[in-house]
């Protein structure tokens, strides 16, 4: 077997890419990598016990050297003995209506009829992307800016797709195509890359080789390390989030505050997860950021946009409070006529319920239980408004606005308007995080006393104080 | 404060540069870099509460410059009531005693210095690198070839030196001294860097704004992003040292053979790992030699070459055993006369005791112990040679070659010579790893019984035998 063909074969082996599939849609342009990648699996046919199928693409961009392509495809299909299909794709149409770019457009429907293909046959589909691409790829990310995962550059694998001459430099199969006498097309215009790469191929990888020829080999090797980082990291990320997250709720997040002391790697996996989380586009996800976050030392810091939706941020001493939102007060008023009420945006349940307990087990300091005097029939449930005032209980002075008492006690701001509150006959006699209000304070057991309750994962969150009060 | 006196504060607090430290030595060039750290060190002076010291190294290459820059350094150290030491290095003569270029040897000579006034002082020093200084390493890193370490670049901090300018740009420091009004020398040939460095920025790096004005930015975070993989990657080193390692001995290491399973990066680390821990230079490894490694099945390869000692590894299915020797027989011949002897190399020792045990005990399958008719006093220690014979324990047939033996028992090859023999009148009576000659065989329990015990670590690795056995 020739080195190359065998060289081949071991990537395909080592990465186990047929393993669990005997049929191979083969895309082919007719250019001389995916020609080669035909020539070598029908080499490896038997051994691999493949059956091989060929998709040809017609982007119909390139007139009349498009329908030479076809037709060279369609021949050499007819000369191995192999099942073609050929597709004829207008990309204008669809890259107007997506308002993207061309080169974004063929590669999106490109995409689409492999998955397609791959779907009818029970089959992978294998791409002729070589060692050249990939370094491409590495210095096309490089230069737009990129974090550790865009360094891995293409992969072997992924879904449906496999890459068998992802090891093979464009040199090697040039090489070996004229030894054998191989027909291929040439790709006049090279459309099937976008401006930026082929300017990568022309101008700067050969500036590169002027200081080290071997610059092709080192960038891929590189891009083998990478392949490893990103699994290892974000099991370190998987191990920290379990550690560091305090509150995971769909609209809350809480970390420990300390999380500021790990690397930019290590904090920045947890913003990015923290995006993810809430269910935004990771674009929103940059260096910038989270430089900025990093250095953060108290505020509200702003996160990321998404819609008419944003994720806030809030670092106090011990905490970062993340926050999915559009940052609005809760419009809810509700007559608590029942024993119990779920309240909106997973924020909990309020439970309250007529007890006599002795006076002295009365306690005031839970941040989700209070027990106030009052009458069980006058209750209302809402959330805090601006000019709400309260008075704290125990304090010697008398009412202050409500915000401020939240303010004292160390509420976080993106909190404040979603922590509810209870009020006897529109006056507030009970506030999350707060305790009951100075004025239904119980000062005789034989009293009718009111037991409120706060649960859910936020009402956790306020029980442990430590975390949040300065 | 200006911003940018701010941000060489943010980063000395950040990354705690100067906190065990109240003595700074700058190294001042006279150039921008150098200038703007003295200053900016000035201005922050009495918050650290620093004593700072100038030191100025006169390489003496650039004839008049030299002299100018050396004149006005001192003048500056004057101006601000600084002491000053200047050291005038002849850097030539070193570099051809060591067979360097004058690059390495004033790079060598000036860390010297640096130490020394470190230590003089107790004091850090302080350099003038800039995040430009930082993309062109990890730049002239990926041009060179290396791996994840490489392209953290230069460090903020390591031993006694801290560099507070490492997250601002030349450009930044330009435009400060520019509207400060604030005096400095340029360096005509900016001999401070390789020619290659000389290069990257002045080609490479312009080719890359081509592509995207904000590279410089782009890489920079990347450097900083990869300070944070270096750490993550040396624990997941160390876990899996930890569970792969079966056998580490100053020569031999032995490790489970489905290490090759691993990705690049983590192979490549054990690999690393195995070369540092014989004592051999990091030199010694690189990418060609893991993917080499990676791919390997069976048989014997080289690993490093290091002065008259190589690291040899061995692959058998399961195990991979790497073995740093001059690969020659240990010639070592000895009368056991005692009852215990120890080997040379850590090759473990060997017991003999007289015993008398029942002849249904007497068992010949261990690979470390050895039960053989004898007499005491003739008993001879020694390693195979070439021409050695025996005869296996229960073999039908009759004398073969004891390499042939090892052989057909799978003993590692890299440890064939390696193996203690005890002969009884010149006749190997008892090998490790094979057990007793047929002709030593116990027939009787009432016969006087020679009880041969091997112990060490390398023993212990050959009575795991499903671990080294075909």
């Amino acid at each position: 077997m020739e080195p190359l063909i065998k060289k081949v074969r071991e990537y395909i082996i080592q990465n186990k890419l047929l393993d669990d599939t005997q049929r191979v849609v083969v895309g082919l342009s007719g250019g001389p990598d995916s020609v080669f990648l035909l020539h070598s699996l029908m080499l490896l046919k038997e051994e691999f016990k493949l059956q091989i199928y060929i998709l040809h693409i017609n982007h119909q961009l390139r007139g009349e050297e498009s329908e030479r392509d076809e037709k060279f495809c369609i021949e050499l299909a007819q000369r191995w003995g192999l099942p073609i299909r050929v597709f004829r794709i207008k990309v204008e149409p669809y890259a107007k209506a997506r308002k993207i770019g061309t080169e974004e457009a063929s590669r999106n429907l490109r995409y689409c009829i492999y998955r397609l293909e791959a779907k009818r046959l029970g089959a992978k589909v294998a791409l002729g992307h070589t060692a050249d691409d990939r370094v491409e790829t590495f210095l096309f990310h490089l230069i737009r800016g990129t974090g550790v995962s865009g360094l891995r550059s293409i992969p072997h694998s992924r879904d449906f797709i496999v890459r068998p001459l992802l090891r093979i430099f464009r040199r090697e199969i040039w090489d070996y195509l004229k030894k054998h006498k191989i027909d291929f097309v040439r790709d006049s215009s090279n459309l099937s890359l976008f401006y930026t790469r082929n300017q990568i191929r022309r101008t700067l990888i050969p500036n590169l080789e002027q200081f080290n020829p071997h610059i092709r080999e080192h960038i891929y090797h590189l891009t083998e390390i990478f392949e490893g980082i990103e699994e290892i990291v974000e099991k370190e990320i998987d191990k920290l989030w379990a550690e560091k997250c305090l509150l995971e709720n769909p609209k809350i997040i809480v970390l420990k505050g300390d999380i500021n002391k790990l690397s930019y790697l290590l904090f920045g996996g947890l913003v990015r997860r923290v995006i993810i989380s809430f269910g935004f586009p990771e674009k929103g996800f940059n260096f910038g950021l989270v430089s900025r976050l990093k250095g953060a030392t108290k505020g509200i810091y702003k996160l990321a946009n998404h819609k008419d939706k944003k994720i806030l941020a809030e670092k106090q001493k011990d905490i970062w409070l993340f926050f999915s939102h559009t940052f609005s007060p809760i419009p809810y008023e509700m007559e608590l006529s029942t024993d119990s009420l779920e309240l909106p945006d997973k924020l909990g349940q309020i439970e309250v319920k007529i007890c006599q307990i002795p006076l002295e087990e009365l306690k005031h300091s839970d941040e989700t239980i209070g027990y106030i005097r009052g009458n069980k029939d006058k209750l209302k449930i809402r959330f805090p408004r601006e000019g709400d005032r309260f008075i704290p209980f125990g304090a010697s002075g008398g009412e202050i606005k409500l915000f401020r008492a939240m303010l004292e006690k160390g509420v976080p701001k993106l909190l404040r308007h979603y922590i509810p509150l209870v009020l006897v006959d529109n006056t507030i006699a009970w506030a999350g995080g707060l305790g009951i209000s100075q004025l239904f304070r119980v000062n005789n057991a034989n009293e009718k006393i009111i037991k409120i309750r706060w649960t859910g994962d936020i009402a956790e969150f306020m029980r442990r104080k430590e975390l949040w009060r300065k």
